[in-house]
């Protein structure tokens, strides 16, 4: 079974394809506000690079969010385009759950956390012990310190932390949590695509496979278009 | 800093560039057979897409084995040729401490493990619980059961294996360690010269950045030329 799977949920764009359970190909790239015109190149790089095609490809995996608006609308369109042309299934997965694994079989929960703007944070609390996550507080958007209140309430051990958002918050983070804040070393700050090929396959395996038109982006919170129709 | 760093060790090369402490390019590519004329390409595509060039980078770095011959003279080499004709520095890391990494922070011990062929293994035991690894057991060439035994008198906690090694002997440890023995999900079996790059910023920090003809392959055992010359 071949498996192709992309992140497009922060600036660092991951794209991973994977042949019977072997990553095969993997790439993290730098996508600032160039997604469009980098993401369909790069997969086709990849491919080309291992003599696949798209119609190769068993099953089309993106991360649904959260993350960037743009660049999760970006990446789901691209997966659902790939997939309704070669009349292939689709899974979504979470953006959050997908950075969590970069500590699989941690014995420590992972928070990942990215940056939402406006003084908040999209984070989550996993139980990375096994090889898929299991959420012990789901996704959620909130400001920084509401969700460190949360984790707080939850549990006195040490907690690492991991993603852009982590990063912008480090001293917060440092100042709430003390010595039980861990944070992840920058090499594993990355988000990698290959861990989503694992969570995509468990969806396979669990007949959770979707239609393209079924694969949806998981924002968490309307955007400043649909506020502002609101207001009006 | 700019800090290019590669790992040729085995078939799935990586690639990894870092600006100031951020990933801002990784590679992972199947290059089984074809190093030669795909690892140069990559590097120069890696740079391009970030608008660098070779000059711009402070830090090369390889890993300097264990592991193929060809691939880590060829990686060697190819990291070599760059810091001679920008006249920047080089360092080296292990390949099994690089490849531990993939699971830093982990209370657990990491057993990095190459196919060595000749029904060897390269292996190591290092202490991931700190970003940067230390060995618990020292990179070696053994047979799988010699290095087995000697984790087996080191220690009777569980030991997570990571690798090739691990793959083609994973009967062998689950035999020899029972419960004990954990394995790596596949998407953490990519090496990630990302992973390097830590290590080579601690190398750089340490003074122990080496001349180009200072970088020297690690291969552990003679090869088969080394040992007919011997022979004869």
């Amino acid at each position: 079974m071949i498996i192709l799977a992309i992140d497009t949920s922060t600036p660092l764009a991951s794209i991973a394809i994977a042949v019977d359970e072997h990553i095969a190909a993997e790439s993290v790239i730098n996508t600032n506000r160039t997604l469009s015109a980098r993401l369909m190149p790069e997969i086709v790089r990849l491919l080309a690079m291992l003599g696949l095609s798209s119609g190769d490809i068993d099953l089309f995996a993106s991360s649904t969010g959260p993350g960037s608006f743009t660049g999760v609308r970006g990446g789901v369109a691209t997966i659902q385009g790939l997939a309704l042309a070669t009349g292939k299934p689709c899974a979504g997965f979470s953006s959050l759950a997908m950075l969590s694994m970069n500590f699989s079989l941690s014995a420590i929960p992972i928070c990942p956390m990215l940056d939402a703007r406006k003084s908040e944070v999209y984070a989550a609390l996993y139980n990375c012990s096994s090889p898929l996550p299991s959420p012990l507080l789901n996704d959620c958007v909130l400001p920084p310190n509401a969700f460190l209140n949360q984790i707080t309430e939850l549990t006195g051990q040490p907690v690492i932390f991991v993603g852009d958002g982590a990063l912008r918050y480090h001293d917060r983070i440092a100042q709430e949590l003390g010595d039980r804040a861990i944070f992840a070393p920058f090499p594993l700050q990355s988000p990698h695509a290959a861990n989503g090929i694992l969570l995509a396959l468990h969806a396979c395996k669990h007949g959770d496979m979707l239609k393209p038109s079924q694969l949806l982006p998981v924002y968490l919170r309307a955007s400043d278009a649909e506020l502002m129709k609101k207001k009006n």
